[in-house]
């Protein structure tokens, strides 16, 4: 059975944050789809200027199994959008893994999801983010952190490693080694190193 | 003065060819503008599903600095789009700096441009890059290549390496550095370490 994959966008979202992970993701072949999910259907900025489109609106998307929230310079304003912070905390409680990348998982601590769980995020803008929940039990130094079905990674690339690891524990270990071989990518694979820390 | 980046897309283009580059060179800051060209204003697909929206016509681009080539499955067809090659061949010779990730070296070995200079590509599509053109002295092992002002990069995550290089390159060290600490990325600095060779 397939993996169905929701990644949420919202106008200022990162592009890595957002096409790292989706890149792995689809790198395990025909297991995995993926769709883009919006507030609407008109072409969503990136905050570094380029355009997507989305494939579905937030309030149509059921019956997925894996929630990709990246961060960016938007989560700023989304945070504060009630509806947005709503729709999200159905589709996260739906679905039964949820990853957030950089400041998408201050998105997701606004959701109340990640109460009294550990999580990580963007260093540069960890102040920010763990105002957003004190509840959360914001972990500093980390790559990225899994606590039950929920994946929170450092800022941007770190993205891709925590994508890695979820791959592994979803698909197994010789997936996860085909997908990096596949992408050429040097996985960082000790998720308590953290360099940027 | 502005350097203008400009990053060709084509229907089956790889995501993290192209976005990872794009964000690196995003948080360059100021300094750089970022086009998506395109041979047409719709839609344009990615080999992993996602669309996306150019902002200008390949034919109408000029003035730029820094062309982007990214690879994909979507190679396989435009090698032999002679309208494309040719706009892609004034594109290549008009910017101060060409770079291709992945597969994207087949399109610009297609120009003709790389004839008798050295590069590099993905290792799983390796041996069909290079029947694209005997005439470019391919490397085989590399994890990117710089001859003159073509970087080619080995496949996908490589982009992103070869992408802080030049940045340093063009930029300086100093901005190289506040990159990759701003996008939490751990850059593989050795081009000739090649781990996937």
């Amino acid at each position: 059975m397939r993996t169905k994959i929701a990644a949420v966008v919202f106008p200022g979202f990162e592009l890595l944050d957002l096409f790292g992970p989706l890149e792995l993701l689809a790198l395990v072949g025909e297991d995995v789809s993926i769709s883009i999910i919006s507030k609407n259907l008109k072409t969503i900025r990136s905050g570094q200027g380029p355009s997507i489109v989305a494939d579905s609106l937030i309030e149509d998307a059921f019956e997925f199994d894996l929630l990709l929230i990246p961060g960016g310079i938007g989560t700023r304003k989304e945070v504060d959008n009630t509806p947005f912070i709503n729709s999200l905390a159905r589709l996260a409680e739906e679905c039964d893994t949820v990853a957030t990348v950089c400041t998408g998982s201050a998105l997701l601590a606004r959701t109340g999801l990640l109460d009294a769980k550990q999580a990580t995020s963007n260093k540069i803008a960890f102040d920010w983010v763990t105002r957003q929940n004190p509840k959360v039990q914001w972990l500093r130094k980390a790559r990225w952190v899994v606590d039950g079905k929920f994946y929170t990674s450092s800022g941007v690339a770190a993205g891709m490693d925590m994508t890695v690891a979820l791959i592994r524990d979803l698909f197994g270990n010789t997936t996860a080694r085909e997908v990096i071989r596949k992408a050429e990518y040097s996985w960082n694979e000790d998720s308590e190193k953290d360099p940027f820390a």
